[in-house]
């Protein structure tokens, strides 16, 4: 798989480290954390079970889901100085920007001293982030301070609630916290990567989050069902969707969505994330979005063999809960953040700096010309 | 070199692309900066030329680089919403929090939104970086708002201007632009790594920088010659500092600013430095803090054939300018960004996105268990 005109570039099947933390692609199953599918987790458990197992290695019991739960809830609020940097960035500046800066500010105001303690760090960001999107969403776009600080029980219920100013629906927040699931971690992607690139020099955990969230903000990483969502919303209905599809495929455009770097047959999270779409269209009455996504994926399957990845379906379900398409990438960070933590938390254990080689292609030794020479 | 323990972790000697921008320890010379030797652009040229060099390709003119130093002169200043946000960042935060921070502000307030313009994005975080740290440490730590746009020739002038509320003189201006022409880029190590992950998913430049600032914060990494200075501060002179290294050899305690992953037998950069911490000493009439340094360095390498690196005369250099020591760092990103930003121009030019593999180390497939039995 290694492109011979690049040589080592993107480093693609060259191992970079150890994790115990996530399969992709292998044999089967397709997708497990800790050695457990993600279709029987989406399945079964919460998405705070699954930022619990992949912080604290195990999946909680009842008394620990109970504390750790309560602990999230507990740690909701943001400072006030975070809430002035929040105001202070303007309404059209891309939402991965306000959650990077979110982010880094965090750092300022709560830095990681002591590497003992990032579970309290990671616990702290995993709270925080609906937060610090909502507020600043909610300040810029609806004018007005909105009181983070509620009593949802889940980190997918907040954040429906703070964007939309009432508690969600059962399905609204059975569908976020699938979402919040399937996203959680997915091995040396980019943006965990730059993660562990960060964490292998021994700096703080806030560092690493803001990097990867800036690495994340990539339309080549995060952002696809964004592009996915603009798409989709083009087409009238099946006929037109399929019709356009056809003519894109023929110029050859980049078509979001579909294929992935490691999966080769399918995305094991399309099949979840899909059915829960359906659910969706069935509920608020939508007759246009679904069908067209529907015919999306056989288009792209019969014409190309490209299958539909995570993102996909998830482009019509979040529409569907009206979160607004420009949101969509920053609940990838509220989900992956659990991701890169536990692999920031991995990488110290064992820790060696990452500084690879490069292969100079540069001018040969030549000495410095005068001003005049130039 | 590879440690069998950890396999590829830290990518030791694996190729991980291309680049035309440095040769680190190639045989004989060293260093060189789109092969010219560092030692010949530490002589010869100004900071300001490094910085074009590194991101137009080629050394500028005598037209080129004027008209390059009044554009960065021009770029000096903060916006108001940046200064806010530097204002509401407490007095103990770390200084790399404040420059990741003030960097990813920048970013919301001036997004990058065509790569066609990144030169200008470049330009304008070599120049107001300096701004940047010293209005936040002037505000908190002087209690005054500074106006940031002097009207200095140069990088390093223009940061001693503003933390000292007075133009430099020459040799410390000297000084300055020499220590930025040292640290302004060094290949791929971990920060500028962390820049081109993040650029290989089509991210903006923002947040490749800061990210890479994130992983520049790391003791590891950035951040030696602030913790040389802390070691030498300690010794009362020359005799002292030979007792107490021995001891700490003895103990085997990790002693910062000898060695390095890359070089073997001499940083080609200390010899520069330590040429101008000499000069300083003697300007400011030190008779400690040089020779204490000068007996570390034989002590090292008399015991432990470690040689110095580039941060160890730093240290006092920087002391000796009555530069405080936490902002040592901080400078290191100001040179560092044009190493950084021209990386991510040269990843963007022919890029390929950065996803290693993992070697997985955790529990086989697994079914979920259900709440009762764990």
């Amino acid at each position: 798989m290694v492109d011979k005109a690049l040589g080592g570039a993107g480093l693609r099947g060259q191992v970079a480290g150890e994790t115990a933390l996530c399969t992709v692609g292998k044999s089967g199953s397709g997708l497990t954390y800790r050695g457990y599918d993600i279709s029987e987790l989406a399945d079964k458990v919460q998405f705070e079970e699954v930022a619990y197992l992949l912080s604290r290695g195990e999946l909680p019991n009842q008394g620990q889901l109970v504390e750790y739960k309560a602990k999230l809830k507990s740690l909701r609020g943001l400072p006030q100085a975070l809430k002035s940097v929040l105001e202070t960035i303007p309404k059209d500046a891309h939402p991965m920007d306000v959650m990077r800066t979110g982010c880094s500010m965090l750092g300022n105001l709560e830095t990681e001293t002591d590497f003992a303690n990032a579970d309290d760090a990671i616990d702290r960001m995993v709270a925080i982030f609906p937060s610090i999107i909502c507020y600043w969403y909610r300040y810029t776009h609806d004018g007005v301070r909105i009181d983070v600080e509620t009593d949802d029980d889940t980190v997918g219920a907040h954040f429906l609630h703070l964007l939309h100013d009432k508690a969600p629906s059962q399905l609204f927040a059975d569908v976020m916290n699938v979402s919040l699931i399937l996203y959680a971690e997915h091995e040396f992607n980019a943006s965990t990567f730059t993660a562990r690139v960060c964490a292998s020099t021994l700096s703080d955990i806030h560092s690493c989050v803001t990097g990867a969230i800036g690495s994340l903000r990539g339309p080549l990483h995060g952002g696809a069902n964004e592009a996915a969502m603009d798409m989709i919303e083009g087409f009238k209905d099946a006929e037109h969707a399929e019709q356009e599809l056809m003519s894109m495929l023929a110029r050859k455009d980049k078509i979001m969505g579909f294929g992935h770097a490691i999966y080769r047959e399918s995305d094991p999270r399309n099949v979840i994330i899909k059915k829960y779409s359906e659910r969706l269209a069935k509920e608020v009455g939508d007759d246009v979005l679904y069908p067209v996504s529907v015919r999306c994926e056989e288009v792209m399957w019969r014409e190309k063999k490209l299958f539909c990845n995570a993102d996909f379906f998830h482009a019509s379900a979040y529409h569907f809960m009206g979160i607004p398409t420009k949101l969509f990438t920053p609940i990838f960070v509220m989900s992956r953040v659990t991701g890169w933590t536990a692999h920031v938390k991995e990488q110290r254990a064992n820790n060696r700096i990452i500084r690879p080689s490069a292969e100079y292609t540069g001018p040969d030794s030549r000495p410095v010309p005068a001003m005049s020479e130039r």
